[in-house]
């Protein structure tokens, strides 16, 4: 789902969440000077740390919105810029929870200031902490920021009251999905692939399809019969997003997902092709090879050949194509229109390209 | 400023706050359970860490809005309930910033989530880890939570946005002086007696002080001349608060303070004392002390000693002292009613017999 082929339209929209953004950043910047300018630099870091992002979520929110006949390019912008921020805030603090000081090969906000102060001579954990304090209060920031951004949004007071319940309830879920991580990641149980599949629809589905898709709606306009059929088509199609995230984390190229494809078996992380494995007779043979944090090349191509055998990829793609399948149905519900439907199945199809 | 002496309709208004909070747990501690048991979980951990806290904050927004007539007993707890929650959202991230895992002697929500993985045979440094993750988690949805029960409150839509707005500012203002801090504490430079105090005040005066002041004021429909007024009465008192701090942390009894009165020298804080005694010819028999982890009594009392004799202790007192009465002289502007004058002055009062 990357930004190549995007329509004049999604483009202008891009823009505008942008310009919205540069707003943001620019306010926030001037009303830091007062605290300092220790403070402006954060900021900064933040900005910098929001931008470039493919605007997934904010995309999300247009698809709905143009879809469904929304005219208010203010309006809709705002709402994409906060679920941007959302995005910003929750990974930021992921990172943290992660110890992770880059993404996707640049620093984060944790990196950049254990980065300038190893320059400065600190001694790296007392670098480190620092980048981790520094993107605690980050994180915060964005978070608030999100709602701010709806708030400030021009709108009648029920749909704006609408679109704040629909960024905390995706707050709230995903916090939800980011705690139960935490704890499945320490348990030397392995979780199920329905516990799995729930997690991962909490920590990141709502908040980058239900809510945004649903938000786009409700801007719009829509009636409530086609503002749960945006989220439960939202729900289906997240889900398989992520599942194919957990194939591409083991079975993907370099080159298509910009990060290693021994990282995630690296880190011993909990997805569906793991827990499904772990129900099978060859279990034995993969188990020794998940969270080796040393895990070499050949060592993880054997256990590619084993999720092969043991049927946990073909298991996972099954998933990817029911998922995608039920996201389809939805969209042929009678209450769905013909617009709608035709905006939000290249949605799928795009989800189902990233396996191919 | 403890809650020993409360009279009866103050008694009754903290208890209106607790009702409230304890409704916010339990609708989020039902929600969560869509997500999982050890969501829940985490809900209750949190609950536990908002419980049982001296209510400062309300109490200020009670403060200004009962002596301004204000009558409407369910919003101004909720607005009292929104600043405890801006509150804990505020100490989770500090002591996670901090690394600490008790505050007062009981566990934080590290410390809990530390202590049961322990429990659990766990390894210290991943149980630890297990506890800061947790924290940020919870910090987030306390801060998140601050947002939506001020959205929660019925009154007048403005009066509402311009809540939300001191609650953004506040939150603004006082991640910039956590920023601050963090950034003070690893610079070998001494920041200035200036520095620190703009730093405090911005980390905590604002958010304890001026902001529920100003917010009790506004939800009671006063003027904006005394909206200006509780918000100058509350920095120039929650600065001298600020300063007390500091004097209590290097010179207060334990029984009075309830921490340890070696635990701002070892830890090397950058206070108001130590930046006056920067500038002094004493400071090359206090430096030495400052930030040394194993400070023992007689170390500690030999600064303390060191601290009066350069002038520091009576420098910090005189701050009070100044803050103190210029927090007075607020109250006697024209446009503060003479039962808001009647209601404010006791909190000097208080302040300055934390040194007393």
């Amino acid at each position: 789902m990357d930004g190549d082929h995007l329509h004049a339209g999604t483009r202008a929209r891009h823009d505008r969440v942008d310009a919205v953004l540069d707003d943001f950043f620019a306010l926030a910047k001037r009303r830091a000077e007062s605290v300092g300018w220790r403070y402006v630099d954060l900021w900064s870091v933040l900005e910098r740390n929001s931008a470039g992002g493919k605007r997934f979520r904010p995309r999300m929110v247009f698809t709905a919105y143009d879809a469904l006949g929304g005219t208010d390019d203010e309006a809709v912008a705002r709402v994409g810029a906060a679920f941007e921020l959302l995005h910003t805030a929750l990974i930021v603090h992921d990172d943290v929870i992660d110890r992770d000081f880059s993404r996707r090969g640049i620093p984060n906000v944790s990196g950049s200031y254990r980065d300038t102060a190893t320059t400065a001579g600190i001694p790296t954990p007392a670098a480190e902490h620092r980048g981790m304090s520094a993107a605690v209060i980050a994180g915060d920031l964005a978070l608030t920021g999100a709602s701010r951004m709806l708030l400030g949004i021009g709108c009648q007071d029920h749909v704006r009251t609408r679109l704040l319940d629909l960024l905390d309830e995706a707050i709230f879920v995903s916090a939800g999905g980011e705690m139960v991580d935490v704890e499945f990641s320490l348990s030397a149980d392995l979780p199920t692939v329905d516990e799995i599949l729930e997690m991962e629809r909490a920590k990141t589905a709502v908040y980058s399809f239900e809510a945004p898709l649903q938000a786009g709606a409700v801007l719009a306009g829509a009636g409530e019969a086609v503002v749960t059929a945006v989220g439960d088509f939202g729900r289906e199609v997240g889900v398989a997003y992520q599942v194919v995230d957990d194939l591409l984390g083991v079975f993907g190229t370099e080159e298509a997902t910009g990060k290693t494809t021994r990282g995630d078996l690296r880190e011993g992380k909990r997805t569906v092709l793991v827990a499904h494995a772990a129900t099978t007779d060859e279990w034995f043979t993969i188990q020794p090879f998940i969270g080796k944090a040393d895990l070499s090349e050949a060592e993880a191509e054997h256990v590619r050949g084993r999720l092969e055998v043991c049927g946990a990829r073909s298991f996972a793609e099954g998933l990817v194509e029911q998922h995608a399948r039920r996201a389809l149905d939805v969209l042929d519900r009678a209450e769905v229109p013909e617009s709608l439907r035709e905006a939000l199945t290249p949605v799928v199809q795009d989800v189902l390209e990233r396996v191919r």
